[in-house]
């Protein structure tokens, strides 16, 4: 039994995978993996996820630059989940330029945008500037 | 529209829900909401989450006194995600009696445990000392 076996993968075959930077310890994406994408993590060091959208591999950054070198990979008790630490390249993680997904706290009853886009998502999947 | 519209409950009607440590920046928990969980976690200030095991919702802490006092909530962007500040009754968040659910590390293909039990599962969940 390898380590991959002991992962408690979902009914789909996924297991959840939170992002946290390493440096600043934020939270910065809850990303979903499969077992080969649990294994390209890994191998390569750079996480790779499992998109729901696209049913298929993704290789965070691939398309945005955003990369996430993976120092550090743990295992929750029952969960399904995974927790990385990261060091995330261009100090955006998320898809609308932020630095981080969680980017809307609740306060007195509504989501509050607390953090700024730090740059354009038409710059950062801009035609021709992708690194697939 | 609430804000509790504004969540992207996932085809079971659940959130994934992180708990942080609002003090270290740990990650301490995922476990998962539905409309009521998170909604009683906001009304009360206590996370209460929902059981897919036992199929109920869970007031974490009712039976181990664990509880976790929220400090803030957390939207994502899309990933069906929030993401709590938590401060962490007893400094035990897992039910093995773990600072943490993430207290194995990935090292050279295996999972190695790096986290001390800190108090008996048996002692926190002994009959009678419940707190439901």
């Amino acid at each position: 039994m390898t380590w991959l076996d002991q992962v408690p993968w979902n009914e789909h075959g996924l297991v959840a995978a939170i992002a946290q930077d390493a440096a600043s310890g934020k939270v910065l994406t809850l990303a979903w993996m499969n077992r080969e994408a649990l294994e390209q993590t890994a191998k390569t060091g750079q996480a790779v996820y499992w998109s729901r959208s696209r049913n298929k591999l993704w290789r965070k950054g691939e398309e945005s630059g955003h990369a996430q070198k993976v120092r550090e990979v743990r295992l929750d008790c029952d969960a399904d989940a995974v927790l990385l630490q990261v060091e995330q390249a261009g100090g955006i993680a998320c898809h609308t330029g932020r630095e981080r997904c969680f980017y809307r706290k609740l306060d007195n009853g509504r989501w509050v945008e607390t953090d700024p886009v730090l740059k354009d998502p038409a710059a950062i999947y801009r035609e021709g500037s992708g690194k697939k």
